[in-house]
């Protein structure tokens, strides 16, 4: 399907005066669930692998190594400033096989739908998600859609699972982290946590803080192309940056020493958790990770991303020190502290 | 992990006096996240794939075509005779994959859990797909965890995509059906959808009906090595044999005619379908499906899938003959019928 097939789909291909909101027939098996399927999904997320309609897809793999991830997507509410529900789908399971060095290319997508959520939204993450699956260079090939009675459910929950290539001989991983290697983070953090914050309290902000939301294939891929001997990445989701900080320091065995000040945080967002008293830290990103690579490898690793970044700046914001297995922070006063993992929740269901 | 750890670990390794129900906290990224995945998951599932911990899993693809499948599954009750969600989601994508003629390899699993859920029967639960994965010979790669509040889930619903080696070169698919093609049905029908019927209603029948539930690579694999032509592959899942069989004439653009003494129907399941109005045709199964192949490998088709089926026979219950696309049955009485998509939800949430 070409973009001005798409275009021309404007209004929902369900007929929503009969069907305005999704049955527990929609999920059937029957002649509702294939109509669903055959005028809206198929459709919307048209290409080669999709259109033979099969209990799998078949796919072309050019390497003989693929990175696989799956993540389930419950986020509330599903459209936020910056992103919706299809768009963390997406993102998301791009991100993670970027985080492994490995070039996205297929993805898989289960709804969960719950018994009378607006047909007209479902349309609209559909849409969403086929637009987000374009601009990150992947294919939607396979998929399922389920519906639970109303009250077993929360709208709409959407699991993607992707498949990457893996195109360099890099072991990108947290054991390969090396004492000297340098940290650098790819912009600034908490934007997602506070976005659905403020969408799901109604909090009226000076400044809209909008989710950073992105697929990160594109920048990670250009690192290696450049030669960036890359040893570890990770995106910044649930637990944000200092969740990721200790499990690679964990599971690296490494001493990882960071510095409060390099890290940057929008105003609006420091604004919100003075006020609500969360740390940045620990709020989730979407669009944000961290980067290990050799200190003379650091200064071009961050040009490079931010040639590929949405308008935020990276930052070398610490190193690899000897030591046991630890995550310090040096604050602004030049006091040094131990970063501990969260304990609990701090935003339930940001993604 | 061995199978003599596996059996060490029957107590649940998360402390429930403690933690006796999944808490928000349990999917929010920080400690206790952790200590489920850590504890509980990781080990269940242990194999070289899952050791690294990473967003997504590196895998050997020996062959440059893969099948790539998902489903999710959201079936009430989570436990009934014959299986549960843990073999649903473990054996229906793993069947997905062989109704390609892959070999299943590779599963990701992801959890949406809902706030409350008892930690027991998520453990229960995970033992179940580590058995009913060691079953079906593949692994458990990768995954997700995610806790909806009370009131927004149902306990457990399990998504589960796969990764399947195409080793042949046949294209299986309805386009690749051809007239004269006998339609072979693996085994009697019916059993999942009565199975968890009984088991949602409290139905006491005369004798139990299990589901059908059951890995069919292994068959299929089989059908394959012995030289069988295999045109088209369906399990009949969601929508049962009836459903099946107008997808397959509809996308092949054949024409069916299947005869109804030739369905095998089991007793009790029969007796079921006549009190309550049910047609065993569109009952969903587990473990059964079509297979069109050449009507000169019929025979030796038949005896392949016996000798791997389990105790039930299958049968040629059909053939495919020139005409428009179209389903017609022949009755016991010799009256002929064309076989309709049924239309709504015959039984909700049945996988």
């Amino acid at each position: 399907m070409s973009a001005v097939d798409v275009a021309s789909m404007l209004s929902c291909p369900v007929p929503i005066e009969q069907y305005p909101t999704v049955l527990l027939a929609h999920g059937g098996g029957g002649r509702l669930m294939h109509q669903l399927i055959e005028r809206m999904i198929v459709p919307a997320f048209a290409n080669p692998a999709l259109a033979v309609r099969h209990d799998a897809a078949l796919l072309p793999v050019p390497t003989s190594h693929v990175a696989f991830t799956t993540d389930s997507y419950v986020v509330r509410p599903i459209e936020f400033p910056g992103g919706d529900i299809a768009s963390l789908a997406v993102f998301g399971t791009v991100n993670d096989l970027a985080m492994c060095g490995a070039r996205p290319l297929y993805l898989s997508v289960g709804f969960i739908l719950e018994e009378g959520l607006p047909m007209e939204t479902l349309w609209r993450i559909v849409q969403s998600m086929r637009r987000c699956a374009d601009e990150a260079g992947v294919w939607l090939v396979t998929g399922d859609t389920k519906v639970v009675d109303h009250g077993s459910g929360d709208g709409i929950f959407i699991n993607t699972a992707g498949i990457g290539l893996i195109e360099h001989d890099l072991t990108i991983e947290p054991r390969s982290v090396r004492v000297g290697d340098a940290v650098i983070l790819s912009g600034d953090i908490g934007r997602h946590g506070v976005a659905i914050l403020a969408a799901r309290e109604g909090l009226e902000l000076e400044t809209a803080v909008e989710s950073d939301c992105a697929p990160l294939a594109t920048t990670v891929l250009a690192l290696l192309d450049a030669g960036i001997e890359v040893h570890c990445l990770r995106d910044l989701t649930r637990g944000g940056l200092g969740s990721a900080l200790i499990e690679i320091s964990e599971a690296g065995g490494v001493r990882i020493a960071v510095d409060d000040v390099a890290i940057a945080v929008n105003e609006s967002v420091q604004g919100v958790c003075e006020i609500l008293g969360f740390d940045p830290l620990y709020l989730a990103n979407e669009g944000r990770f961290v980067a290990f690579v050799p200190a003379e490898q650091a200064e071009l690793a961050c040009a490079i991303i931010d040639a590929h970044g949405a308008g935020t700046r990276s930052a070398i914001i610490g190193r690899v020190d000897r030591g046991e297995p630890l995550v310090t922070m040096l604050s602004s006063i030049g006091a040094t502290r131990i970063v501990e993992m969260m304990s609990g929740e701090q935003l339930p269901r940001i993604c």
